[in-house]
C-alpha cells in the first residue's frame, strides 16, 4: 500500500512538484488531490515484478520499453500487477541470450489500470545442467 | 552523484536483485559490477528534469512514453540530462490543453548515454492574464 508519507518523501527526493508534495496544492492541480509520482508508481511495479517471481534465471534486466500512467496513484491505494509474456526473440549473434517482451498492467483496489509497462528484458538460456 | 549506499537502499525497497545490492554478486552478473536499478536512474532523471526548469507552467505531468537504458548507471557516476521538445499537439476537444513530446538523454561523466526518455506530457495553454 502506498502511504501518504512515503509518497511525499519519494517526491521530495525525485519529483518535487506541488501535486506530489502538498494536499492543498494537489487539490487545485489537474490531479484534484495528492498523487504519487509516476516514477514512484513505476518503482512499486518493479518491486511487485521482482518479488512476484517472473521465471527468468538471470533476473529482470530491462533494456527499455513503453510506459503509460492512465490514472494517478493515490495515498492508500493497494496495487497488484498482472503480466504476460508476449514475445521471445533469440539473439541471432549470441545463441545463449535473447529478448523477452513482457506486458504488465498494474491495477488499484477499484480494478482500474493505473500503470502499463511493456518491457524488453535481456534473458539467458538455461544450460543443460541447470 | 549516485552514491553506493543510496543505490543499494533504493534497490532494497524497489528492485531487490543481487546485481543492485551486492558488489560480489554484481561482479558475477551480466552487469560486471554494481549497477543502479534502472528505475533509480529514471527517478534521478526526473529530478533533473523537474529542477532543471522545463518551461511548462502546470508542471511536468507525464502520460507515458518510451524509455531505454543503453548502459548501466554506476556508483559515483555524475549525470546530466539534455532535452528537446519534438512535438506539440493541441487537443482537438479541449482548446486549453495539449500534449508535448519531450525527448531527453541522460549522460554520465564519460559522455555515454545511459538513459533515454521520450515522454508525452499534458500541458495547459497560458491564459492572457498570465
Amino acid at each position: 500500500m502506498l502511504e501518504t508519507a512515503r509518497i511525499k518523501e519519494f517526491a521530495a527526493e525525485f519529483d518535487p512538484q506541488p501535486f506530489h508534495l502538498d494536499e492543498k496544492a494537489a487539490k487545485a492541480s489537474v490531479f484534484g488531490g495528492l498523487a504519487a509520482s509516476g516514477w514512484h508508481t513505476a518503482s512499486v511495479a518493479m518491486r511487485l515484478l521482482v518479488t512476484g517471481g517472473l521465471p527468468f534465471a538471470g533476473g529482470l534486466v530491462g533494456l527499455g520499453g513503453e510506459i503509460a500512467w492512465p490514472k494517478p496513484t493515490r495515498p492508500g491505494d493497494t496495487l497488484h500487477i498482472e503480466s504476460e509474456i508476449v514475445e521471445i526473440t533469440p539473439s541471432r549473434s549470441k545463441p545463449h541470450q535473447g529478448i523477452v517482451t513482457v506486458r504488465s498492467k498494474m491495477f488499484n483496489q477499484h480494478g482500474e489500470a493505473i500503470y502499463l509497462l511493456t518491457a524488453k528484458l535481456l534473458v539467458f538460456r538455461r544450460t543443460r545442467a541447470e
